[in-house]
Order: C-alpha cells, then structure tokens, then sequence
C-alpha cells in the first residue's frame, strides 16, 4: 500500500515536534510539503491548489486552524486539524458544514488526549470493566510550568483565552468519560499571578471553572500558566462505586531521588514530553482512516460542543456571571 | 498542678472517642462527667449549674452546639466547642457576644484539622520556609465513606447542609494558608448519587463550590458523602514559586499488598482514623491554654467567617445564583 | 487499679523518650524512679534493693541491659528490656534461665516494631486474611540517617557490631513473618563509607546479609548508617500468591511539595518518629500483662534466635565465610 | 541515505516484537529476512552465505545466540546480539575474539536496558549531576510474573539459570552504575516455590545472591519467576550523598482506580511492556553505528565479566560455597 502524502501545515514549537512524529513514527505516512510560520501560514492555505493528492494535518496556531481546515477541504483535502478549530463559533460552523457536505473526506478532531494510553485505559475501565459504576463527576487540570520566555505572552492574544485555550481538552475529556452530558449552567473565576500583561486582552493565568450538566453531572476544572514542577495535568472521574484517577502525581519518569531534601521525582516540562506517544497514535489512526478508508476516530463536528462549553466559561470569568444552558444545550 | 476538671456533652459516635483521648491521651485533664445522649443533651445544658468547678468541652450533634455553649459561658465555664457552632449565623453571634463578654473564660472554637501534624507542618512551610511564595489557589476535599447503614441520613436534617457540615474545614483551611482573605462572591452545585431523601432537605450528597476572593485569590470544594474507598481529605495550596498538598493520596497506613490485581494501599475509613491524633492534641492545647492561663489556639470567633462562607455556598447551590459580598466580606 | 510503678534504667536519649512516653501514653502506668546515664547505671540496678514494689523498664545501652535485667529479675520484678538483650549469648543465656525460674515475673523482650500498627496489620493480612499465599523471602532494611555529630561512633564500641544492633529487628521480623524457620546457612559483608574509624572495631557502616533457612525460605538485610533522607526502615514479605511491603516509600507525613526541583516528601529523622507509637503500645502492653497477670506478648526467649542469626551474619562478615547450622539451628 | 538491511534470526515471542519495532519504530532500518523458530535458526546461521550485503540481529534463545554471532561475524555482517550471548564462557570468548579480529564490524552486546530512558537518566543524575556522590552499593530485581502456561519451564533448560537468565541485566545495571569494579567474592541461595521441575536442571525459581567487588563496593540481587502482581524490575544505586532509584513502584501507567479495595494501580505484565521503548532506541543506536560508522554503544566484549558473575552466582547456589575472584577479576 502507498504511504499517505501528507502536508503539515504550521511549524511553531510543536509543529516541527509534529512533523518528526509523522517520520519516524507514523510509518505508512510520508510528508511531502511542510510550510513556515507565521505571515506564511495564510499564504499556504491559498498555495494547497498546487497540491492535490495529498492530505493535510493543521499545527498551526489557533487563529488560522479554521481558515485553514475551510482551505484544504475545498480543495478536496482529508484533514487532521489540531485543536481547538477555532475561538469563533462561526469559524466552527463554518468548517463542521464544509466537512459534512463532502462525507468523502476524512476530516478529524484532533483531541490528542484521546489517543493518550492512560486515558484510554481509563475509558476502558469506566465502561468496558464498569469499575467505578455510573460516573457523575469529573475533575481536571491542565497546569502549564511558568514560561519565562516570553513566548507564551506573545502567543496569548490569540488563543482565545485560558478556559478556551488550556481547558480545552479537559472539557473534552469530561464529556467523554460523562458519555455526552449536556451542559445546563457554569461560572468560573481567575486570577493574575505572573502575567499582568494578560489583564489587557481579558484574561488570566489561572482560572477555576464549574461545569453543572442536565442530569446531575458535574465537571471542574483548573487551568494554570504557572506552575513551578512542570506540566501538571491530571483528570479524576467519580462514579457511584468508585474513582479512576490519571495522572494525579505526575512522574517523567520512574526515577526518585533520595537526598537531604527527602524523595523526590521529577515532572515533565512540557505537554509534548506527556503527550508524545498519544500524538503518534494519533496520527497513525488518522493515516489509518484515509488508508483504509474508515470512519475517523474524532469527526469534527466532536469539538462544537467542546468550544460552546469553554467560550461559556471564558464569558463568566469575564462578567462574573452564571452562564446558562437550555436542556438542548444552547446558549441562554 | 490540679489536673483540669472536664465535663464533656455529647456522648455520640464521636463524642466516645472524645471522651477517650481525655482520658488517655490528655494527661493534665480528668474527665468527671459525661452527659449521655440524644434528649439528655439539652437536659444536660440545664443542670450544669450543679458543675461550677469545672470546664466543658461540646461534642454533640451541631443543633445543640451553641445552646449548649452558652449555657456553659453563662455559668462560667470555659468551653472546647466542635465545630460548627451552629448552622444559624444569629446562634453564632450570640455565643460569639457572650464569650467576648467573659474575657475571663477560654472559648475555644474546635476547628480539629488545625491541630494535625501534616496541615502544621504545611503550614510552617508555606510561612517559615516560604515554600511556595505567595499561596493564591486552595483546593480542599473531604469526602466521605459511603455509609449505607442509614446513621448519616438520620443525621442529615441536623447538619446544615452539605457546605456547611462538610465543608466547614476546608473553608477554614483555604482561610488558614490564604492568610484570612475576604470573600468577594461564590458558587456551587451538587448532585445526589446515593442519598435521594437528602431532596427534601433541600440537599446533595456531592457537591463543588468556588469561592472567590478579595484581591486575587481563590479556593474550592469537592464534598462527598459517596466515596467508595474510604475517608478521602485532601488538600492543595498553591502559590507564585510552588504548591504544597497534604494526603492528596490517602493511606491508611504504610502497608501496600501486590497481588493479581496490582499494588494498592488502604484507606482510612473514617476521619476519626485520620484525625485522631489531631483530636489528642487540640485538647490538651485547650488543657494547656486554660490551665496556664494563656490565650486558646482559636478563638470562637474564628468561626463566624468560615460558617458565613459555608451558608453562602449553601444558598448557591439550593439558588443557582452567584452569592455575594462586598470588600468587608458582608454579604449583600 | 492502681498504676504499674514503673522503674526506667537509661535515660540515654532513648530512655528518655521512653519516660515521655510512660507518663503521657500509658495512662495505667506510673513512673516513680529514673536513674541517670552512664556510670550511674549499673549503680542503679544494684540500687534496686530499695525499690522492691515497682516493676522495671531497661532503655540503657546494650552493654548494660542483661546486667540490669539481672539485677531486676533478682529483685522479684517485672522487666520490660530493650532490644538486644546483650550482644554476648552466655549473659543471654543467664537471663532467660533467671526468667524461666521466676515464672510468677513478667519479664518481656522489646521489640518494637512487633508493636506497630503497620507491621501488625502487614502480619493480619499474611496469616488472618491469606493475602499473599505462603511467605518465603522477607528483604528488610535498617537504614540509619547519617550521623555527623560523632554520637553513633561513640556509642558503637557497645553494640555490637551493625548486624547485631541495626539488623536486629529485621532478623525478628523475618522469624515473625515467615513463621519462626530454623537458619541453615547466612553470609554478608559490608563496607566503610563515611566511618572508618569503625575498622578498628571490626565494623562497617553499611552492611548486606543473607540468611538461608532450613524448608526453603530466605531472609536478606541491608543495614546502613549512611542515609542521606532520612530513617529509611522498609520490609518485604513475598509469599506464593502475592507480597506485603511496610514503608518502601518512607514519608515523614502525608505532606508533598511541589516546586522547582519536582515533586517531593520528607522521611522521619529518627526510628522515634517512624516508632513513637509502637514504644507507647509496647510500654502499654507490658503494663497490662502485668497488672492483670497476663503473658508478655514477648517472652524474653524470643530474643535468643535473633541474637544468634545476627551473631553469625557478624562472624560472616568478619571471616568472609559462610556461617552454618544444623537442622535444629545450631551452629556448626 | 539508504537504510541498513538488516536480518533478523529468531522468531520466538520476543523476536517478533524486535521485528516490529524495527518496521515501526527503527525509520533508517529495513527488514529484508527474518528466520522461523526453533529447528531452522541454525539453518539459518549456516544460510548466510546468500546474503552477504546485510546486516544481522540475533534475538533467538540463549543457547544459539553465540553460533549465529558467530557465523554472521565470519560472513562479514554487523551484529546486534541480544543478552547473554551464551552460558558458555569459552563460547563468549570466541565471539569476542572473532569481533576483535573484524574492527570493521559493529557487534553489539544487546543489554536492553542500558537503552531506557530511566536508566540513562538515572546515570545523568549520578556522573553528571553528582546528585548521590559516589555510589557504592546497587540493589536490583528481575522479578517476573508468573507464567502458568509452562512456556517458561520449557525454555528454562537452555537459559543457563537463574542467575544467568535473569539477573543478567542487574549484574550489567551493577557494573555500569559502580564504575566496572573488580568482583572478590560473591554468595546465593534460593528457593522452589512453584516450578519443583526446575530441580533437575539444578535451578531455583526465586533466588538471592550478594556480590562483593574489590574496593568496597557491593551489588545484591533478588531474582523471581513467580510474582503475582506484574514484571517488577527495580534498580537502587546508594551513594555517599543519596539515592537513585528507578521503578521501586512499578507502574503500567499513571492510572490509578480508588474503590472498595483501597487506592490501587497495575503493573506492566511482561518486560515487553516496561522496556519496549528500550528496545526501539537499541535498534536505532546500532542502525546509526552502522550507518555513519560509529563506534557500538556496547562492544561485545561488555558481555564477558557480566556472564562470569552470572555463572559465579550460579555456582554459589549449587555448591553453598563463597565464590572468590583475585584482584584481576579471575575465579579462583
């Protein structure tokens, strides 16, 4: 069977971490065209008609993830489009109506946490084992260590926020392992500790927020710029007869140190040193679907709801107030 | 010296093993009378006129706490009172008046967690060592064993409320490390997952709250009355260089089995087991501050805050709506 | 019931511990006599002629127990004596044959981690609950917190070389779990690291054993007096259906700091912090058994085997050669 | 660059997954020919005159492993053998000479877990970063699930023994983590628990053995088949100034499930699970070896004094008697 041609669209940070997983880990996929960053972004969606036959993945930055997405299927493009699509709910829109009326393409969601082996596990024992009995509650945090560098700063302008940004995937994955809740009310809270500069665009550095579902479901979740250990991110379910935790004391390894300071273990610095091995199989399952030409494991339209829930809690740490859902789960 | 002369009120599941530690683990004290349950308590109030010469400490169910401290104020005798004082914010102030009235007496307020080895020692690195720079978040559980023998729900209509019973030490935590911060506005909401005839006592048996504070800082509950595994109470401060947590995983001990089914540990059952020695030692520091005549570790005072945040939290999740208060920490 | 009168010989830095703990930890004992450290001590046990009406706890050093149990047995009084009896087997000898003829005494070995609530449970699980099949291999270590006072180097001329006064709890500990086996063969060695003034006594400061028993069972220690961390005192049990272990992760508390370095928990300085409740229980058993003519829960013969095993794995780790025993478990 | 061809000979469980994580996982690698099992591996050996322009991973057992090396060296191929090259020493001694005499070949002495992240960052800490001072004494365990299916008692007869077969990776982990010390003298015991057949090939199915190497450093050794709970490999390196550890907690993942049996987490099943990332980066290290002409991470001759304490250990538990070595390293 022929590889898959692939063309990786963004090379920040992790698009180039991307691109050396589709090399050496994805080994039916080949990348045939890659584009450089920032201004260029833009002007490679418009350069995809030169590039029929091959199939897309989107690293790029939040902003430009919709137009994008919107860009490749016109072109007639499977894609694989990193989350979150869009801060714009009409940008989703938009996309979510381009993907469906080609039912051809394969065009993915990509919640990498999804292909995390822990996670997985996690699901599997939720309801393959029935381990816990009826999960109702889910606690999750995505904690990043303080970046110094400035880099974060300069990127926060455009991800849409810290509920948006950060707790994306916690969101995600509450609605996951709560099989599809729909939401019915949320607020959260925030604070500045390191980033004053952040106070301009509306936002904070680390914020609480409360989910409540219809039916007696309840998500929470912390999200953090500035943790001093590392990347700590970690997902709690309770269900009636028990608990399943991920990650809670998070370990880069399974090294400890004894010394004067007592025992201690390290922590992963980054996502991408946590997340690795779940962007790989990721990528694989996506090559697999075109390949074989099966469902995709996360179709698109999966990361709406996703981004209805995190925009609800960005407007309530902005006014303060409970924002609410009607039992369709639509805005109030 | 005179050993201190004790009577204790209460003589529930708990108040036993009060009664206990007096007299194995306080040295300097000598228990001369206990009151037995139920009806007697109030009875028990009345005739204390009988014990001038001695002191009182109150273990009972919450609806008798500040009756029952009253009574002792106004015959003249210092007081050891669980918490909470009382569910009705005007029973509180009235206790609060008479002890402030009697400068005289030691009217110790029984916040037990204070006194435990671990939350000290938190407390000696977040202060004396500056651990983590600036605490500005605090998340605190306390989640409790399921209990299917039904004492629980018979308790319930006495309790106050899921915040209010359960919470009231982790409010008084997030007030401790926070360096008593006050509250700007909070939410809550619950589910009931085991107890549905806890509905008519307009409560739940899980519940999440956020509180948010004057000046940046923040803290929130999970409460539970569900937990399959055992008595699980936690606790996170996190601050602008680290975080420090206590029994973030629980431990009966440090027994762990490895057999087919993995390597596990147990977990206390109850929180006399994990706060047992706490217990030992909030009362021979009460024995220690009236014997030697120096100030009580907590003033009853102490309390009002943590039962106003703890009612808050109550009236948000039986509202839906935000709760309030303005920059003295009244609620508006 | 009148409290136990209770003698305490040593007031070293254990014994007074020790006589902390007998006037607040056992509340049915009395403390009416102590005797100063070193020289005075043997002056005390002959002393003891004017002490007849009270019973006797020996915390002295090593050197100096089985004179002092002598004496005290002499008398006509009850012993509660210290691990290890003597480091010499014929003063053993002579003190069990003093006890065996005073049948009307309670004269009882202390070893105390026989007393603590985590090795009590691990023997529950094991022999109660069946957790883990037949146990065949325990692997316990005695690791000592570096002493750079010069304390340990002082004292060690006494105790009688590290596999006798370090390993010695872990070779009871061994007998106990694996249901008192016979020793067929053992051999060690060891090493100087930080202590070479120990050669001159014959002596290392870090040592590994091994202990075969007859039937198929082993028992492996390492001792050290080196420790970096802390107190780091851990226990193995490996059965044919799974394993037990005791404190392989020592935490001084249940408290976690998470900062620039990773995530962390202190060790107890000292076996007093890791035993300070096994000595009250212990001191708390012995006086029951006295004071309502119960047996000793350790009849001082126990401490005869263990002296042995530990006496070979010395002689082992001076000759370099294997030490051995005939079926009955005496050397050969 | 074309990618190395390589051969692979042996295709018992532990070969196939080597032949897919060299397809999956090894991008500069291609798999050209691989061998069946049992019967024809030698076949194989002698078929290698046909394919001269490749290369030649030997992942068989135990037992043919030197005469592959050997044929594969003499036809001029590189060699990746996997551990232990043999039981045999003069067989050893052979295929490092013959290496020797062919500098222009990379033959690579297959010691997995010199390759794992773990362990290399757990070397990082203790040469680079000085984390423990000098190290002075290693604790390391094969233990191994136990293996119900009679696969395991099958192969045993060809492994060379417990201490051989199973300790081999501990005895490696020793040399590398004390600075390849000159061995004295060394002791075991073991034990039949489960596989009684086991005693007519003179071997046990749990073992203990102690090494003792010139200059006061010393390596012990627990080795298992018959664990419960998982594969449960762990690695302690003492210093003068601390501890490395490395997986005392064995853990699948950082999954964890709280329920009615307390807090508790899985263990990986077999070493597939816990080194197969180990396995990929050997394949890759030699790849490149070969490739840009570099020197092999571990020459074969590594092998040599690894497998004579391997057979010193073995001997010691058949005879009873201490094994001594001169200062050279030479039995005695």
């Amino acid at each position: 069977m022929e590889p898959l041609r692939i063309a990786v669209a963004g090379l920040g940070r992790m698009g180039r971490r991307h691109v050396q997983n589709l090399i050496y880990r994805v080994p039916r996929a080949s990348v045939v065209a890659v584009c450089s960053t920032e201004a260029h972004e833009l002007e490679w969606a418009r350069s995809l008609e030169d590039y029929k036959e091959f199939n897309v993945t989107v690293y790029g930055s939040t902003d430009v993830h919709a137009s994008q997405t919107l860009a490749a299927i016109k072109k007639g493009l499977h894609v694989l489009c990193e989350k979150p699509l869009s801060t714009k709910m009409d940008e989703i829109a938009a996309c979510v109506d381009a993907a469906k009326a080609r039912p051809d393409l394969k065009v993915m969601a990509g919640f990498s946490r999804r292909f995390d082996a822990s996670y997985r596990d996690a699901a599997t024992k939720i309801f393959d084992n029935k381990a816990i009995g009826s999960p109702f509650i889910v606690r999750s945090n995505t904690c990043d260590l303080l970046d110094n560098t400035g880099f974060f700063v300069r990127y926060a302008p455009r991800n849409g926020g810290i509920f948006v940004d950060c707790a994306i995937h916690d969101i995600d994955l509450s609605l996951w392992y709560l099989s599809d809740p729909v939401p019915k009310s949320c607020w959260a809270t925030g604070t500045l500790q390191h980033h004053p500069e952040l106070a301009q665009m509306n936002d904070v550095d680390n914020g609480v927020g409360v989910v409540e579902f219809w039916g007696g479901k309840i998500a929470y979740f912390c999200c953090s710029r500035t943790q001093a250990h590392g990347h700590d991110v970690c997902t709690e379910i309770t269900g009636t007869e028990g608990k399943v935790s991920v990650n809670v004391v998070p370990r880069a390894s399974n090294v400890v140190v004894a010394d004067k300071l007592g025992i201690r273990n390290e922590v992963q610095p980054e996502y991408w040193q946590r997340f690795e091995h779940a962007f790989a199989l990721e990528a694989n399952e996506f090559t697999e679907s075109v390949l074989r030409d099966k469902p995709v494991p996360l179709p698109l339209e999966k990361g709406v709801k996703v981004m209805e829930i995190g925009r609800a809690l960005q407007d309530a740490l902005l006014t303060g107030e409970v924002q609410r859902f009607n039992e369709k789960g639509e805005r109030i």
